[in-house]
């Protein structure tokens, strides 16, 4: 392109919000392929498997070389409590892939915190979009993964921030099954050997809770094996 | 330290946010005159004055008698900077109450970060209401203390909750002026002197500060002694 603006402009700039999971990995992929310069923010909130999800994260961010992290403790949601994520008196359910119930691993109110840390880093280093790996087949039951949701932080944002902070959420794979982002993830050379999804266990995956049932289904669908390793040959 | 947890609750329920401040300290009185049962939250940000105010918090959680209280580290909001609170080396600047200009004291988007606590745990205690003192005399150069602001994050929770999660957010004092706020804390027994508002130091209140100032100026034009103490006699 010979648009003289295009060559003063710095590249876009992308907080892409890192789990340690395969969607948001994926997510990153996208927005790496977009041309957007990645910042990767994870969050620990004392879930059972933290230490995984970190060391995921790392791993990760590693991969996506020159991308800037931060790491935020939000130790209070565990302490709030109500999640079988957070708290280990909750049993975290056998996945019912078919129940429109709230499951019992939703963290109240979770991603509005991570989305406002991911605002305040994004208003100080002039993001342009703040990218979450939501997905709507795996998260009916949690309301603040809905693209509604999404719009009303995303004016939230705008109203609360300095007037010349624009800022975006971008959800690229919040329509897409389990299957199309595997599909994706492979596509676009994702990492996918390092991610995790296990709610249960940090050093061979469960196969059993949500987590792993969605993330069992979209390999299978895809065609594709799962790199990480299962209890009992679950895979 | 009362368990956030801890049983579910009366007839009208509010969580305040409490900064160790005089405008959060009247907001909780008044929501106290108003037959709430109260929730206290706190939020430590790496700011400069947070052990005075965290010890304010407690002074007046003390004295509210009965509140719950929960106080959350949110140091990642100093980590990322921007703001003379949090960054040492930024200096927090002299009082200049004219100016339109966003203070050098913005932590961006701070409000939205502890909104985002308080709705996790008022959505498990089943709040209806989470008050803040935010006031638009004083912080009209903060886009995150703005009524439509707080609107826009309301509309948030309501999507981003449980269907039967409803929660207001309160912001009893944000049209008052400061000599108002002191008026009313007199008037409800609200203990302002357990309350700090110095941005730069934590024994002696220094006086310069916008919101050393603001403080001054409230109690000058209510006809009021302000109770806590200042550097070389300032009040």
């Amino acid at each position: 392109m010979n648009n003289p603006q295009s060559e003063i402009h710095n590249p876009k700039s992308a907080i892409v919000l890192l789990s340690g999971g395969m969607d948001s990995c994926v997510t990153a992929a996208i927005l790496a392929s977009e041309g957007y310069e990645l910042n990767l923010l994870h969050t620990n909130y004392g879930q059972r498997t933290e230490g995984k999800e970190l060391s995921c994260f790392h791993a990760q961010a590693d991969y996506f070389k020159g991308a800037r992290r931060l790491v935020a403790n939000i130790g209070h949601l565990a302490a709030i409590g109500g999640s079988s994520l957070t708290d280990t008196h909750i049993e975290v359910s056998p996945a019912n892939l078919e129940s429109k119930e709230i499951p019992t691993s939703y963290v109240p109110f979770r991603n509005a915190n991570i989305l406002a840390i991911a605002a305040s880093w994004g208003e100080l280093i002039r993001a342009d979009v703040i990218a979450i790996g939501a997905v709507e087949e795996d998260s009916s039951g949690y309301p603040d993964c809905r693209r509604e949701f999404f719009d009303a932080f995303e004016r939230t944002i705008d109203l609360g921030t300095r007037p010349e902070t624009q800022i975006k959420i971008a959800t690229p794979v919040i329509t897409m099954s389990k299957a199309e982002i595997v599909q994706k993830g492979v596509e676009l050379n994702a990492p996918l050997h390092l991610t995790w999804s296990c709610y249960r266990s940090e050093d061979l995956a469960c196969g059993e809770c949500d987590s792993c049932a969605l993330r069992l289904r979209g390999f299978r669908n895809a065609g594709v094996n799962d790199p990480i390793p299962y209890q009992q040959s679950r895979q």
